[in-house]
Formats: structure tokens, sequence, C-alpha cells
């Protein structure tokens, strides 16, 4: 075979290669490498389809999911909506072609974005199955439904009808989609029960209803008629953008004038913005956007870096919120009891590659959970739980990352999972959230995200990290305590037997010998609500003033019920009281009640106290320095004694 | 807004998306998410293509990486091969356009499937840098090179050439790309330098020079001549079929007769079996396959699970080898000197959706490997490292799931990356590795592959386990040995002083208390060669007469070294001798010699013994069942006393 023959035939391979033929040979990338996850993914994209199409016209979500086994490993899944209905024309494209959507070329927090999911589950089940799928859509304008039947012309990459009609449809709007496919039903982990019920969690907005092959009716009932503002567009952010897009996007504006050009399609550059990115890139503010040079782009890039441009707006992110975060934790310890919730930890927005992106992270510690297993990571992005390729997950990354030995967690080598009684759940939401594939199943590691993941997980690290110093202080103390209680009055007993003289009152020695200030918090649930009480026991041998400080979520507080007043409110839940002057020896206490909290989901309330040497107390924090207090701090501990150490029965006699 | 404004103003927002568009705003799942990485997967892909275009046609490849700063954060990257070039119409699209190529639609064995690769490294630069890249392709038939400059025009997805020429070559073929791009120089894990190592020691016959950004001239050379053959293209295997693909294919075939279609549309199906098919299928031989009935295809696809069809056919799959594997281990084991070489398993060829794959393993462990830190795991798809996303790899996932405690290696709670003194290479080829994104990073966990992966390391386990038990009984019997030979001297002098009688010899006395044989075997290198030894000492009070046996890797063995003779050689490297009568306190010798290793990639060889029972050999294990000797065995132990009792010392007299 001569030369030319093997460059020449070798040309003659070459060709072009549909999208869908390409999802049709990597079906795995899509989500479908094994018939338990294909069920799973195919579940997951209709529901999140019908979840978006609600938010965006801010319809109340009510989704049938029906899940129906056809034969030995085949399954027909039917997800209805009742959404705005998709118009007739556009049905087939949206269903019957990979690459095609609404949401790809609009910046905002959606859960699809590819146009790439609900058409490759239809792929997926007509390669296992050989079976087309069929599309039921109205809008609340038409009278009647249309229905399509459709396979994927993988070829083409586009919809073949194999049937159509119109019929009728007692909803006045929505969509429903039924599939028949390749796939097994499976209980516990990573199953579609699993998913819909953490995805129901998080969208509590949403009523789900799930008929199960087992012939099972479950229904997620709404928990509130609360939605979720829909989707706000944004324009890129200019922190990170490249290169490259920058100038691409000059080169496309209509605008006359570079300033107008980054005013029009950025976010956050206002015209004084403009005006100073132009001086500090050296370029005029009149340049035609069209005839930007390479090198001028490259001027532009840097002045983004260097002059001061707001965070990116916030209100097109869209975060689940701690309540939410807590009960989704609450769900997954299920039956379990964790000895610590930490407060969630919701960062500021941040940006990547100009999109804006948001983290949240929540932990469970201690109890009964399990403590032999590595730790448990829950992960969420843009409201859709994360089931699948957990190792490959900025998540994941940034929890491996850490030395969790610093924050009292079992670490082998400071690195990689932790070991542990702890579920961590992260969230990320974003107008982009970068996966790794477009089985959307894992965030790609981007230096930023898992930056901001980790700070995130860090200061959670600090609370958990006081939360078992605390613990640890307390034990050590409280056993202390335990053989100073049982130790003394025997001594005095034995000693007051001796002498022949009646037994002294020991209390006050005993507050000498602790030496302590007590914080203890109780709580029982009645009446539909939380009653919480602290007491503070003064055992040491002087008089006591201070000043108390809490963290409370401020949403399930009933702020009547609070007594004594605190001495200072503050929006974010912070509150404070100044203690009355507290003898040696006596007590105070204060009490208050949430009744907006279900049973169980109780946080650990974090206490502080300030105005008093904090290693002389148990069971609170020192207060940290960015309270920032209205009022100022009571006096240190008072000097003088508060009873006659003449009293002291100990002393050698 | 009314309704009827809802859907139709949605409609307006649906638009095909072009697919070079997605990956532009997806980047990341090219494996572009980080200036290091993305610096990484361009030389990956542009070497994968030149190793690709060479081995396609039996050129010996010569590879040239150059990559140079041109700015801060900016870099040329130049990679020229010796390839076949590419003729001039094709030059463009195949680096201009996003899924274009030739390897998609033929099932072979190459690094390159996807026809992303290249382009989107293209696409890469030109986002991050706003600069074309440059292609120079020449065909051995053409006088001059041609050159063109070319950026990808994303919302088309085609190329867009910024100029062209012909210019002279020196080369008689080749082509050359260059490309600007945003990235990160790192040394170390996951850096250029090491994939490229990696990929020369798994391509032993490709030589490859780099010029690094620091300036220097790094030259892998080629350490073999031999190519491996050309991929194969085959046909799809039966075994994990999907029935909407055969129906498809039914649909699209030429054949008339349902028999012909399944013998020239899949590899292993002879007439004989096509027939069997149809037969267990109950449908008629003659039917016409674009005819074929859903339910008709799906009792096809039961009669290919049913009727015996062999094995994929392995030639169109190139494993690396246990050589190259042993020297790609101890390429990263360094200056380290671990203690045991696991013989590499190679498990025969199995299929995953009609693809044939097979898998290879290789373990070290011990010696002075980190033992604190998770076991480090390379892994290989079609002799590519793979080097990010080891977490969703399917590699990983077969270790982590395997129960690691059994083989003597530590595991908390028996899943999970074992910790450990131990490096564990796994390497997958296919006509079709199932990645688990475009990246082509980590490998997806199909069922199949992990139960494959999982076979093969368990075997190594076993082999490892063994080698632990060996270690710790030839320890302990160390141990003993050392005490009795230090004791008994001792004892016999002080006794025989106290009778005043000479001191007698104990040797026998010795061997009856430690009543083992013992087999060592030294290894010294010298004149180029390992030379080893293996000696077997009858520490026992009785003759012996077994047989002794040795894996050893044949490919490296000087048979006419061997002495004495084996009285059996097989070709796969098992040799048995059947060793003269041992008399109690004797020993015997074997030696032989290996040329075909290089220095410190001498094996760890497998000692068996037959023909005595195990329990009283050290150093060498029980003859596995399967060795199925062509001779019989000798009698188990003489059961004759070799030596007078009388003679004993320390009898109570």
């Amino acid at each position: 075979m001569g030369s030319i023959a093997i460059a020449e035939q070798l040309a003659k391979k070459q060709r072009e290669i549909s999208v869908s033929e390409f999802f049709e040979r990597n079906k795995h990338i899509l989500g479908f490498d094994s018939p338990t996850r294909a069920l799973l993914t195919s579940v997951k994209e209709a529901v999140d389809n019908a979840l978006d199409a609600c938010q965006e016209v801010s319809i109340l979500p009510d989704i049938l999911v029906h899940l129906e086994r056809a034969d030995t490993d085949e399954f027909r899944l039917i997800v209805e909506d009742n959404g705005p209905g998709i118009v007739k024309r556009q049905v087939s494209k949206v269903f019957g072609k990979l690459l095609y959507g609404s949401r790809f070329h609009i910046w905002s927090q959606t859960r699809g974005q590819q146009g790439l999911g609900i058409s490759g589950a239809i792929l997926y089940g007509q390669i296992t199955t050989g079976r087309p799928a069929t599309i039921v859509s109205k809008t609340s304008q038409a009278d009647v439904a249309y229905k399509v039947e459709l396979v994927i012309d993988t070829k083409k990459n586009r919809p073949q009808t194999v049937s159509q009609q119109f019929e009728v449809w007692e909803k006045s709007s929505g969509t429903r989609v039924e599939i028949f496919l390749k796939g097994r039903y499976v209980h516990g982990k990573q199953s579609v029960m699993e998913y819909l019920r953490d995805t129901a969690i998080v969208n509590p907005y949403a009523q789900i209803t799930f008929l199960s092959p087992d012939g099972q009716r479950i229904l997620f009932e709404r928990a509130s008629t609360e939605l979720p503002r829909p989707p706000v567009e944004v324009k890129p952010h200019p922190h990170g953008m490249e290169l490259g897009i920058l100038v691409r996007m000059a080169k496309e504006s209509p605008a006359r004038k570079i300033t107008s050009f980054l005013q029009t399609e950025f976010s956050r550059i206002s015209s004084r913005v403009a005006k100073a990115i132009c001086k500090h890139a050296g370029i005029s503010q009149d340049l035609r956007p069209k005839s930007l040079k390479l090198h001028e782009a490259k001027k532009i890039l840097e002045a983004f870096e260097k002059v001061k441009i707001m965070a990116p707006p916030t209100d097109c992110l869209s975060p689940i919120g701690e309540l939410l975060i807590r009960k989704g934790l609450r769900n997954v310890v299920g039956a379990l009891r964790p000895e610590f919730y930490c407060p969630p930890i919701t960062r500021p927005p941040a940006v990547y590659g100009g999109h804006p992106f948001q983290v949240e992270v929540g932990i469970v510690f201690g109890g009964n959970l399990p403590s032999d297993q590595p730790v448990e990571i829950l992960r969420y992005a843009n409201r859709v739980p994360l089931l699948y390729q957990q190792g490959g997950c900025a998540c994941t990354k940034a929890v491996e990352g850490m030395d969790w030995r610093r924050y009292g967690v079992e670490q082998r080598g400071g690195r990689g999972v932790p070991h542990g009684p702890m579920i961590i759940l992260v969230h990320v939401c974003s107008t982009k959230v970068p996966f790794t594939s477009e089985s959307k199943e894992a965030i790609a590691p981007i230096p930023e995200i898992v930056n901001e993941i980790t700070l995130a997980l860090r200061e959670c690290g600090r609370r958990l990290r006081s939360h078992i110093n605390r613990r640890a202080q307390k034990a050590k103390t409280e056993e202390k305590f335990e053989i100073v209680r049982a130790l003394l009055p025997r001594i005095a007993e034995k000693s007051a037997a001796i002498v022949c003289r009646p037994v002294p009152d020991i209390t006050k020695t005993i507050a000498k010998i602790m030496n302590v200030v007590w914080v203890d918090e109780q709580v029982v649930y009645e009446d539909g609500r939380h009653k919480a009480r602290i007491d503070v026991h003064n055992y040491t041998p002087t008089g006591k003033r201070f000043k108390l400080h809490a963290i409370i979520p401020k949403e399930a507080l009933d702020l009547s019920s609070v007594n004594p007043r605190p001495s200072e409110i503050r929006p974010d839940g912070k509150l404070s009281w100044s203690l009355p002057r507290l003898s040696a020896t006596t007590s105070s206490t204060i009490v208050y009640e949430l009744p907006g909290l279900e049973k169980g989901d109780y946080p650990d309330v974090e206490l502080f106290v300030s105005g008093i040497n904090p290693i002389n107390v148990v069971g609170a924090q020192p207060l940290p320095g960015d309270w920032d207090l209205v009022s100022e701090d009571v006096q240190e501990d008072e000097p003088v004694a508060d009873y006659d150490t003449r009293q002291e029965v100990l002393a050698s006699d």
C-alpha cells in the first residue's frame, strides 16, 4: 500500500459524528451506565424538567411519577407535571433532539441547562427497548392536548414522528412524558425513592406523588406554598472572564463604544466603573468594540481584576437556607440521634469564570451515628440531590483536602475522607453549575468553587471543634463535680463525728473547689413547641456579673416567650442578656420557646459569655470578636469574696 | 402576562445548541477545569493523536513536545509527529470541528475515539488566549506541507481559516500542531512530565522528545522497535447487545436473511451459531432483517445469552504485558525498595455491551513504600495513563469494593481505599473504553468492567497474602531457629562439662527440634544478568524426596543456565524439579540466570512443593491443584528414620 493510499484511505474514514450517535455510543456519559443508575437518571431528568418548568412561571408544582414494571428488566416511566406546557411545534424538538433547549443561552439558576437530559433519557429508552417515547402537552390556551409518539433519528439528531394526535386532557396545562426503558428498581442508597425524598425536602413547595413498581402510592406533600422566586437572568460578571470570550463578545456586540459594551454585556459594570476600566486599561472610552485588539482585550481583563467591581448580585441565586439544610440532614439521620447539629453556613456569593455561585454547608456529628465508617457526604447542586460520582466532585475534593484532625475528627494522615460519626451536606447553587459530565452528578473541582466549599467547611469545623471541646471540658468538670459531691459530704460527716460537732454546710466549700460558672441548656417538646431553659449556676466562691449571649434561629423563636427579656436582640438571631449579679452558689434561669420547629428539629444553640474570665465557665464559649455589641460589657469578675472564708470546715484546724 | 404568552414566550427561547458552544461553556468536561489540568489535557490529546496516527500505519513514532512560556500564564504548545499526515482538504475539519474524526465509527483499540480531543484543545486555546491554532501537515506523497491558521466558529461548529499556505518541510510526512493556551506548568504528580514518562513506559516503541518551559530537553528514548500490531477492527460481540441497537442494525442491514445479517454484523457468529440462534429464538432463518419485529429481536437477544458463542477475539486488543507493567511500577517506586512485586495478572478478554475488553493488574508491596498513606492506584486505558478523576473510575471502585483485610492489607471497615505500603496498577484496554466524560480521565464503573478488575485484584491479593503468610511463617521459624542454634550448643557444652565428656555433635538434634525443610532464594546482579540460587535444606530427622516447582518469567530466563535441569519445563514459565533424595541435615541447590531483565527488575519468584507434607516446608507453598503435572508425584515423606536416635544427647539419661 503506497503512502498516498494511506493518507487518502485515512481521509475517507474522517466523518462528522452526530451528537445523538455520540451519546448512543456513550450513554454512560449521560448517566446510563447501569440499569439501576439509568432508571434513576431518567426519573431525575424528567422531574428536574418538571420543577424547572413550574418554577419558571411561578406555578406550585404538582408532579406525578409513575414507575411500572413492563418486563423483567423493563419499566414504563411516566412523569406528569402541571407546568405551562409546550407549544405544539416545539414538542418534538425538545424531546427528540439532543442539545436543544431554552436554558442554555440564558444565565440563570435552573436545574436543567444543557438540552440533553430528557432527550437523553428518551434515547436510552429507545436503545434498550426499541420503543418510542410518548409525550402529551397542553398549554393553558389550547382546548386539547397534543400527543406525539417519537423516536430519535440518531444519525441526524432529530425527532422522527411515529404518530401524533390531539386528545382531551382534564389538566388546564402541563406535560406528560412516557418512556419505556431497561432498568433495575432498588431500595435504599442511590434509589429513585431516595432521590424523590431528597428532592421533596429541598423543594418543599412541590407536591410529588410516586406510584412505585411495588404498587405503592407515596405522597410527598407540599410543606410550603412559598415558591422560590423565578430564576433571574444575569449577565456574566467580569471576574474570571476569559480573553477569547471577551474578544468574541466584543466582535458580536452591537454597541458603538467600548464603555457601553462593558455596561450592557456585564453585570456590575456601571458607567463609572466602565470608565475606570478604560482608564486603567489605557484605552479610549470611544473605542469601537468590533475593532478591539487582542492586546487591548488583555488590558481590559487586567483592569477587571484591578478596578473595584461589586460582587455579583445575589438575587439570581436561590440557596436552600438553614432550615431546609437542617431538615435534609435530619431526614438522613433517620432514627439515629446525633449529638450536635452544627448551625449551617451560607457563604456570600462568589464568582468563577463570570458565573455567580454560592455555597451552603451543614454538619451533624456524634451521638449514635456510625463511628467506624467514612463520613457521609450529601451533595446538592441547584436544589438537585447528586447521588453518583461522589469521588470526582468538588464537594468531596474539598472534604478530602482538609485536615479534619484539627477539628477533632479522625482522619488518617490528615487527608482523604475522614472517618467518624458525621454527615456533611454541601449545596452549590449557580447560574451555571460546572458539572464534570453531562450526567450532572459531580461538580467539577474548579479552584474557586473548591475554595468556597473549603471555607464553609472550615467554619463548620471550628464550630464542631468548639462543641467537641466544650463537651470534653464539661465531661471532665462533671467527673470532678461528681467526685467532689460524693466525697466532701462524707469527709464532713466523718470529721464532724470525730470532733463531736454538727455536720457543717459545705456548699460553699464545694463552690471554692469547683470554681466554675456552669451553663446548662435543656429542651423539652410540649404543646407543639420546643421549650428551652438555660440554667446558670455560680459554683464559685465570689459573686459574678456578666453577659450571656445565644444564637437562636430567629425564624423559629417566639420572642414574647423569652424571659427575662434580652438586653439586646439582633435581626440575625443573636440575643444578649445582662444577667443580674449572681451570688456565690446561686443560680439564674432564662427560658424561651421555639414554636417554628418540627419535633426533633431543635438545633444545638450556641452559648457565649462576656465580661467574665471564660476559663471559669463551663458550657459557654468566650464571645467572638465579631459580635460588635451595642452596649458596653459589664465589668470583669468582681474582686471581693462573697462569703466568710472562716466558715470553711476543711481548714486544717 | 397571559398563559398563551407564557408558553409562546418560552417557545421563543428554545434553540439548538451547537456542540462547540456547548463545550465552550463546558470546557471543564473536556478536561480544562484548571490551568494546570488544561495544559496537561492539551499535551495529552496531541500526543495521543500522534501515537494513534503512527500506530495506525505501523510507523515507529518520533514525537516532539515543545512547551514554551508565552506570557505569565500563557504557553505555546507544539506537538509534532512523523505520522502519515493528513490530506489538505481534511486538515481544517479534523482540527477545527468538534465531533469529527476517523475513529468513532470503527471498533478498534485506539487512544482517541471521539473526534473531540485535539479540536477541544484548540477551542480551549482560543477561549483563553483569543489566538488561532496553526497546523502543518504533509503526506509522504506531497512535495510541500500545508499550513493553516484557524479558529473554531463556535456557533456553527466549523473551522474558520485565518490564513493558509504551502511550505517546505524537511519531514517526509507528519503533522505539527501549535496552540497558544492559558496554563500552569507544574512538576510532580499530574504533571506533563509525569504523563510523558508514564506514556513512554507503556509505549516503549515511541521516541518522545520534550522541550520543557524551563529550557530543558528531555529525551524518552525508544526502548523497543517492536510496534504493537496496528489496531484491528472488529464487529460487535453479541453479548450485552442492546435491544434498540439490534433493531436499528437489522433495519439498516442490506442482508436479505436474518442468518446472514447475524454473521456479517457480529463477531463470533458462524453460520452454525446463527442457525442455532434462530432455532433458539423460534424465528425463521429466512426472516428478512428489515421486517424484524420487536418481540422477535427480544428473542434473539435471549438466544445470544443462551447459545454458546465464543469469547471475543483477542487480536483486536493490545494489553501492555507483564514486563511493561512491572517496569511501570518500578518507575513509580523510584528509589524506594518494595519487598514484593506481585506477578502481574492478565485476565482473559471479556465483553460489555458488545465491546471486547481486557484487564491487567500489577501490585507492589512492602519494603520502604510509605505505610501510613492510602495505597497509590495507577490507572491506564488503552495505554494512556489516567491522571485525574481517580475517585469516579471503575479501577478505584473495584479497589474500594474489595475487603483487603482478607489479603493482609489494612482497610478500615473492609471498604474504601486501603492503607499501606502498596501500589496498584490497572490497565483496561478495549475497542471502546467507556470514559465517564469526554475528558477521558476515568473509566465508567460498568458492572462487567468493575467485575473483571475485581477478579484480577483478587488473584493479585491471593498472591500477596501468600507472600505475607510466607514472610510471617519464615520470620517465626527463623526466630525459633536463632534461639535453638544459640541455645543448644551452650547447653551441650555445659552438660558435657558437668559429666566430663566431649561436646557432642548436635546438628541432628537441632534438625529434630526444627523439623522443617527450608527453601531459600537468593539473587545477585552480575555481568548484566540476575543470578539466582535456590537452596533447599533438610532440617528434619528423616530423609526427604519431593518435587520443587517455580514460576519464572520465561521471556527473561536463560534455559541453558538452569542447573540441575528441570524435570519439566512448560511454556508458561512453570518449571519443576524432582529433587534427589535429601538425607537429614543435608542441602541441595538449584541455580539459574535471567539475562532478560534490567537491574532491579527481578521478580519475586513463586516457589511450590509437592510430594511432601507442606506444613513441614518453610519458604515454598503447596502446589496448587491447577498445575496438572505430567509426571507422577513422588511418594509422600519416607517413613524410615534416617539416623540413630541413640546419638541424641538431650535424652534424659
